[in-house]
């Protein structure tokens, strides 16, 4: 057991890695249609090219022949910009994500969600500027950006790897032989037909996949899988997989726990649950889950990723959600690393660690 | 990444030992005034000395010149039974623990609590028998005690390592240098001076760790730090600090979530809060949590330990809860290791894998 | 106060009240694509219109051609039917309710909350026969239907006067005037303008009226306001307003509190609030309530009644729900009036008040 | 269902009375240890029997000597004050409640509480200052007393009628033969049988009566009786019953929803159920509830009476709880007497009706 207990410390060691970089591609990703983030990204691009001549700087491909950014400008008055300020698209991200040395993000956390689903296999290291309160994920106060990043290009960054979720729409293919058993399929005698199910799109989230009614006004039944273990049957509006990074979004809401990054677990919270027997339940994330429409059901039910896309599950269909291959490079803050969640959870809940908080039952005042 | 999700794997499978065991002492662990579980003890205990004459069965001291046992017709009906019917105490289980191969243990949950009350630091491995329905901890049914110990001699067992906690109780020590802080104490410039508290007694639980306002009829102010960080004050009737396996008992009455034993976590959720700012919220067990209460506090609070013992908390008192290095060996059900889990939840939460639950909502009957 | 307690023991008599019917118009509601309810529907017709040529029964008008109901082979085998069994539609409930002496009901909960919508002003007496397990509306047995509805004729009915709301969709009017504030215009200084919005339908509800975000997969913003009050803005998936009838149903699975349907209450409950301060509110009936899509909105929402459609509310748009003049006459078992809805909770919550429930937390055992 | 309908109405109008008092005799009700309320207590004194002649002021009795409160400077100072201020003590509280036209309460709402423990029966209209921020119960700013005061005695007030209950400790009375039960003992054939128990105690309060396991380490069985029905046994820490005055405090920290005072409602809800069946419920206040401990019960369990005082009760021993005839007049503010709930709560909550609230969940900033 001392030693189960050492593997536990190495791998909390591993959860944040130290890194010195030798930078020299840097990709921003804001909002191309916020005028603020549009001349904050001019401002930092500005800034960048000139501090150091072996920078690269990309931005989104839409800002090329945008007027307010005016790359045009930027180049003419400094033509040693000229082929070091660059554009990024979306087949770029996906095809050459190892180009970028770190990514800039400015905006808030939805930024960092856009972050994820730009890269969905290997992800550059990502430092998130806030513009207005700190958040989750956006850990750096925009207003700072030049001691920020002269301190983070120098001295190097300690990223914290968050845990994503690969996620894959199977699909029930069309046979004809009477009536069918999702759960005989997934884990009983016909589990070794490979052909009851193809893939049909692979997401990599950072928060949370979602599978509920959708448009529907009644409630969905999910099959419920772990591994080859069928769990149950979840009468529920819906279903929320979380990552303990998406643990205090949607997975707050539907009642789940408030989750340490740092923890190799996956929460499963039901969405307004008909029964009374459902509790948020958390799994190891070794195990492989799989939720799924019943064969039987009336109606489709709807998967979401990181509340991007929703995506129609027919009867038969369903999600497998498994710890991803490619984690994601949050960078933590320079000198508040340790206790860097904390902050944030303090910050959300408005707990005040000094001044007690008023609480609504006075008995004796 | 790919390195990091190595040690994911790793450790769980660290999680889950198999052990080839050579039996020769084992110690039967049942309450000693049930009537039925002293029958039961004396059956198991003639049926193991009847199998191997290298067996050594160690029951409780009181059942020495207990009628119902009857252990001097155990020895007179078979002589070869002498010197190797034995008798436990406290102190034996505390001093020399690794005495036994193994505890058999007959009852309920609180049975099992029992033996990780008995063996606060190193403990033999724990085979569960339930004389009623399949508990959380107790995963054998007594009826079968014949082919499951016949097996588990000959095959080996595999044993759950289940995380305790070792927690224990800060007293302040008097100083007459005027209005003391907690969180100075504990965090602050102060927190250098080690003779602002001593020890007064360290416990290892599997369940939870409980500080909570006691026979008070108003609620507690409780202080949390993790590490070196004050987290909040708790305005609540307690806190529950709990371990994976204690996430089904006090922890979800509490409101906290169901946890695989296997997550290296620590369960943290107020008792009936008073504000409205609290969830429960999941920690990593590398963390060290303490609880104490606040020197201006009217009241003392109350640390119970899996709730056995209620110990007072003055104000400037505190508890320290840390993963132990002692974890708790809990024998798995042979055939069924890796839905072991999911068994216990269903049964519990009466889901039915099959059935469809009753949902208490009906749209569309 | 005694006077003030003597009028609330008045009002809890007239909750229920106990009625001597001259029946002689029947109606009997069930689904009519369900081959088990027709064939009953068809016994049922057959037994009343033996038991008393006064009685004139009513059927959906869609079983007149029905081959299963096979209303000719009815009439042939017995002349005297002839006149005496007729058929409904919808627009004979809506038009002339007061035809009705009674309302059978044959099926499950879902079939009562058709009957609430097939009349939206005045409802006959509505006695519900369940075919399975008996719920929270529907309290007779199909099996005991001679013996029921012979002492219900003989001897009269009590009824349960059920709380419904009354719901009307607002429509924000196109104006040229620049931004709008939803808050202004209903209790602001502009909320004198009855320019600002139009009615556009009613519906009178037996269980809820639910906002949500609908299809969209963020979260809604809802305007709350109470009289000429502005509650608050619910940051929510939406906000569920049920009748003390609805509490067991979509209200149950928000979070909201059980409720005995003889109180004159208003149940409001987020549905997944993403804040952390929204708990139920139990409001009185006398209260109008408004929920509505700010303008600014970047989306519409939804509104249902008792499950049963979706209608888009766009920004600016909003609800307005009151008591209705119209409650819903339950007809209550006949020996068992008093402990009615504590048997329905029993049985919903599987209390089971004479043998203890199994605790999920054993200490002790 | 219009005369129903129009009874609520009534009823609703009845819960508010608007009061022209002719007063002469003023009862203040302050904490008799605190230096700033004894400094309040004895400005107000001196203002009010300046100002009127025909006023008598009575203080509590402890003040008479005390130094601060420095009576006999008061008199010395103005002889018109002799025989005008006068002395309270518990017992002229008791025993003649109608001597004072009204009581002006300093302090926080527990100084309200304390109002509602003195006058156990009739109590006087009772207007509280608060001299921090509002509360539920303590509307009125003490900064503003000379107004308000001015304003109340000459225009008269509204008093809102806040629901007590009627709590009496029933013990069970010993008898020799065998065991008993106390469902039987209650509501079974042994129901007629008024030997059984006998009472020991009745209290009127102001917010809730909670059972719980006191200073028990483990959890209690609660018989729990509406009426003549047996609702179930809840398996629990406690149970709260609480009035709607008393929904925002212990019931809302034990998970209950929060309820308007006009309501006729009792709140239960179960502290930390120990079964996942039980949730909170919503009673008529005609029902007279019963909870009790059953005789087989291992531990006592306690009760507490508006968080005062914990009496035990043993095994066999229960509580009534009923709407008591004596109700708590709450003066309500002057100009915003309808909407002075929904401030309390905003207040409370920290809604913000202007300012939309910060969601913890931002998907697409």
């Amino acid at each position: 057991s001392d030693m189960a207990f050492g593997i536990r410390e190495l791998s909390k060691k591993l959860a944040q890695i130290k890194i010195l970089m030798h930078v020299r591609h840097i990709f921003i990703l804001a909002k191309a249609h916020d005028e603020t983030l549009i001349r904050h990204t001019r401002e930092t691009t500005d800034w960048l090219l000139t501090k150091d001549p072996n920078y690269r700087v990309y931005v989104e491909k839409t800002l090329e022949n945008n007027k307010l950014f005016d790359s045009s400008g930027l180049l003419d008055k400094n033509p040693s910009y000229r082929g070091r300020l660059r554009f990024w698209t979306n087949e770029l991200c996906a095809e050459k994500p190892q180009t970028f040395d770190i990514v800039l993000a400015l905006g808030g956390d939805g930024t960092v969600l856009y972050a994820s689903w730009l890269f969905q296999r290997i992800v550059p290291p990502v430092l998130a500027f806030s513009l207005g309160s700190l958040g989750f994920l956006t850990k750096f106060d925009y207003e700072q950006y030049p001691i920020t990043l002269s301190r983070a290009f120098a001295e190097g960054i300690t990223v914290s790897l968050r845990l994503r979720f690969e996620a894959t729409i199977m699909r029930s293919q069309n046979r004809n032989n009477g009536p069918r058993d999702l759960v005989e399929e997934l884990i009983g005698e016909e589990s070794e037909d490979h052909h009851t199910h193809r893939p049909d799109g692979t997401h990599n989230i950072l928060n949370e996949v979602v599978v509920d009614r959708g448009p529907n006004p009644t409630m969905s039944s999910i099959e419920l899988f772990g591994d080859d273990e069928h769990f149950t049957t979840v009468q529920a509006d819906g279903v929320c997989v979380s990552t303990p990074t998406g643990s205090t979004a949607y997975n707050l809401a539907a009642g789940g726990s408030l989750c340490h990054p740092d923890n190799p677990v996956i929460l499963v919270t039901a969405i307004c649950a008909h029964t009374l027997s459902f509790r948020p339940i958390i799994l190891p994330d070794t195990i492989v889950l799989r939720a799924g429409v019943p064969y039987d059901a009336r109606t489709s039910s709807w998967a979401s990723f990181d509340g991007r896309e929703r995506v129609e599950l027919r009867p038969g269909d369903y999600v497998t959600i498994s710890a991803s291959r490619f984690p994601f490079p949050s960078v933590l803050p320079l000198d508040r690393k340790s206790k860097d969640w904390i902050d944030s959870i303090s910050r959300t809940l408005q707990w005040n660690s000094r001044q007690r908080q008023k609480s609504f039952k006075e008995w004796s005042s």
